[in-house]
């Protein structure tokens, strides 16, 4: 694991070793005892991912360049390459990067000399909060095998949709979509079924957030969602006593989730954000150690507390 | 002290610590041993106060995240509360939020896990200005009981006029305000004098800036506004011996004041915001006190260097 | 040198001392032992300097603000002088300033009373740029007596041309000029040539984008621009055999140079940039040595280590 972009490479054994590092660093974890510095590139907007990474990297003791790249350079035309090469010339140990292309990390990562993290890819993957969404199945049921999750909503435009149903898959578990009528995407290979078939079945239920943002001009009109497609207050009730709710956030209230649920006792939405801090660290700390940026002691400390690097 | 949002709960006696905190922190403050992370949520713009809470938190030893409110998730939709209560979820240990609405920490605060300080509310409240401007008026005549302060300018649209005057009142000052046609809050039960009037028995004149961006549509003009309300370099000369001017900025030099005047020897405009530093930390400090943040050594240091906390 | 702002002022002598304390400081260098705040204000769009700033400050341990002012209280009306007297009576020990007036330090600097860094000054100076250049030169020739360099595209609204071209010619370069008819500024004192006479006789060809955002309103049309005026694949074969390419970067791939040499052997674009971080590094601790600000244990360790402070 050179770079982190997809998880459509990653096996089950290394995606359990992520999401076991990052339940560890909890309550113990590593920091680099010299000076990395890490570039945060966001070319779209991004509250929780990267306040996410930031907070997973200061607590690692990085150095972290927070990059506002919708009113930089990129405005004078510069490509993605030579932005991403710049910061490296300039001192990043790390990239991190969110942008609007789906697949901009391919060609970008071949030869490039330090890691790089997708933090969002257009409507491709989003492979950091797939892997912090694995954490919160794993902290409820402990394995993946056999449960029955099902994701929910704008399908179609939804990296994490992607990111999440070949990372299920390739963990055992039985993927199911639902979809309003124009929401469906036919790449993934995966059964569709009603939302009220949904949630008497499933044991995850993965909510999404309606992409607006990536639907061009013509505006999707939210006003029967709810009621339809949604999960309303009497959809829930149907739900198994131990099924849980998921939703990547930000949450549309009254959309795709009614407002009274967001917090209620099924929902792990904030417990979703909390994990991603963890999910980070693991993630530069594994990726650190393929690129050999750990200094002695931590690689002693590492094979010591944590065993699995 | 759970919180901090309103100079209207506060005592004199809560006030006067701060006040005293700050002074004293210039010369000697504590420094935070194990990491905090503040998250600062500005929805509005803002230079010198975001600058000066982000000096504050830095000089205590806290990790600090800027979020650029404007470019973010809130174009998705999100509510200030999923905002908020994902910063908390994510890991950060204080809010320090500036949002448009007069009264958005209502129904926020009140089971919120962690600290919230008001930056800034609409033409609500700024009570982080307020304990500023009264650090400033202390270090000059060491009480408020009777001194004469009157408050002139856009009284309708400033939160600092509306923090400043509930907490002067507190403090024993005789409040006065001066306001153009227009610019008066009937809310506010203070008597309005004329600028000509207040020049001549104030000892503190606090001027205010016409803030444009909440008048609507309508733009006030404001060719006329110095010669009629301004502080001209003619009315400062009537004013007494010791009075002193003051302004929250940014200032507009040559409408609320002679562009001369702002850093005439009257002019304590830059030692407020020079303030603003010591009064952000001492705030943070109480507040972490009160959350139970500080750890063994800091409390004892506490005990020992501060006394009253 | 109290504050650097310009290299019309600066003796050779002073440039060969930045260059070098640059190059040492890419082994070994300093770091402050106690808190200084550096305030960068960029009024126009930057990534790579401003990054660069951010990891030259952060490795000498200075505590960074960076401050967004497209999106600030500029937009309040506030002046220049006024917005970096807010950042030194907050804190800012040092201003790294950009801004798009050409001379935006002329009465700002006289009797500023904290250090100041022009960091772009419309089309005026960019004199860490310059500096930068130099070291990358100085790298490649170990000397500059003699030399050709030759700058080459819109040298009209090119703030790097001119703290270039002034530079080099005190260093006792030749220095020639190319540029497309109306990119010509014939207040700067060098002979034209042409693009096919230039890539033969130089020994440094510095390549500038072309200002689109400096032209006003009228967009000039790039498509043969390249044939006629750019460094074509044809053209750089017949440069000297030990030439070097170079660049300030964001690069227009297929206008003013090849997209296939921007990484060649001649190139040394992405050097560039790496320089600059050590050469904002040296620029700095000069300044703070200049300012009294470092500490004793630094000035002994500076005395020792790098000899020529």
């Amino acid at each position: 694991m050179k770079h982190f972009v997809s998880t459509k490479n990653l096996t089950a054994e290394e995606m359990i070793t992520i999401v076991e590092l990052a339940e560890r660093f909890r309550n113990n974890h590593p920091t680099f005892d010299h000076q990395l510095f890490v570039a945060n590139l966001f070319f779209e907007p991004s509250t929780r991912t990267k306040v996410s990474f930031l907070v997973a990297e200061k607590k690692l003791g990085m150095e972290t360049l927070d990059l506002q790249m919708e009113a930089s350079s990129v405005t004078k035309g510069e490509s993605l390459y030579d932005t991403a090469k710049t910061c490296e010339s300039i001192g990043a140990n790390l990239l991190v990067i969110r942008h609007q292309d789906d697949n901009w990390y391919e060609g970008l990562i071949d030869k490039f000399p330090i890691p790089i993290i997708n933090a969002g890819a257009g409507k491709g993957e989003h492979p950091t909060q797939c892997m912090l969404d694995l954490q919160t199945i794993y902290q409820e049921y402990g394995c993946f095998q056999g449960l029955n999750v099902v994701i929910s909503g704008d399908i179609k435009h939804s990296r994490v949709a992607r990111s999440n149903a070949h990372a299920l898959q390739t963990l055992g578990a039985n993927v199911y979509l639902t979809a309003a009528p124009g929401f469906e995407d036919a790449s993934l290979g995966f059964s569709y079924i009603s939302i009220d078939d949904a949630v008497e079945m499933c044991d995850v239920l993965m909510l999404l957030r309606i992409q607006h943002e990536r639907h061009g001009k013509e505006q999707y009109d939210t006003s029967s969602y709810h009621d339809k497609y949604g999960l309303t207050i009497e959809r829930e009730k149907k739900m198994r006593d131990r099924a849980i709710i998921m939703h990547p956030a930000p949450v549309n209230r009254g959309v795709e989730i009614a407002s009274e649920l967001v917090e209620c006792r099924r929902s792990r939405i904030f417990k979703q954000m909390n994990n991603g801090t963890y999910i980070r660290m693991a993630i530069i700390t594994l990726l650190a150690k393929e690129w050999g940026m750990h200094d002695g002691d931590l690689t002693e400390e590492f094979g010591t507390l944590y065993g699995i690097i």
